[in-house]
């Protein structure tokens, strides 16, 4: 199947400098506060986004530089598959944060629970609408007692 | 910001064979099945995932032949800025499903909930990890009442 190509539509600026430090989950991450900036030519895009209280960013994980299929996950000592994981070494490095959206203004998305780092190229940016009622019935796998 | 190129690691097979039929939202379809052919190739990548009772697919809006800033979402009758939509029509023409598991066997992943159509590309596949104990605080924008 061929190659895809994308383009960012806006770039990430964070307290955080590299990858050292960046919060490993959502819990630890929650406080940190931080901007994407989107780029002019897609600001009219951004229309409506501010009734929402969370939204989803989708970015690309431009300091990875290489990917496994079996990796060592920073909540685990033991060998997983890269698709059970949120690891940035995977194949097409896309990586999903799902962050608090504070306020926009003009081209700029303040966000709280930012865990990517400075310059991280935005690809996508969508509402986040909660699929569940309750976490009842919903199961973690590996996950289950690490978190 | 230079051009980032992706590789599809597998491939849909739904029974929407086109976009006229598909679930518009998650209680729709969230009973149609279908499945992910994950290459051979990335198949190692797979293991440990059948511990999680729902993944979220990133895939590629294959059939989305322009995109626009601004969008008439299907769900309202008022022109919305896309990013607070879920619509194709995006910047991009990357889209999210949360789908349930129900079996891997081999390099076929079993899914319930399937609003994809047949033949999509797909770009990554994640755990899904709930992130707040319930939707209290959570605000949905324009999506409000209309879902």
């Amino acid at each position: 199947m061929e190659e895809i190509r994308i383009k960012p539509i806006g770039v990430v600026h964070s307290p955080f400098k590299d990858p050292v430090g960046v919060p490993k989950d959502s819990t630890d991450g929650m406080n940190y506060r931080g901007t994407v900036e989107i780029f002019p030519e897609y600001k009219e895009g951004l229309k409506d986004l501010d009734g929402f209280s969370h939204i989803i960013i989708l970015f690309y994980f431009h300091k990875s530089e290489y990917s496994h299929l079996i990796v060592k996950p920073f909540l685990d000592d033991t060998l997983r598959g890269v698709f059970s994981t949120r690891s940035p070494h995977r194949p097409n490095y896309i990586g999903l944060s799902l962050v608090e959206l504070q306020k926009i203004e003009d081209n700029i998305i303040y966000i709280k629970g930012i865990d990517m780092i400075e310059g991280t190229p935005v690809l996508d940016i969508k509402p986040y609408i909660p699929e569940f009622e309750s976490n009842e019935g919903i199961r973690i796998g590996w996950l289950e007692g690490n978190i």
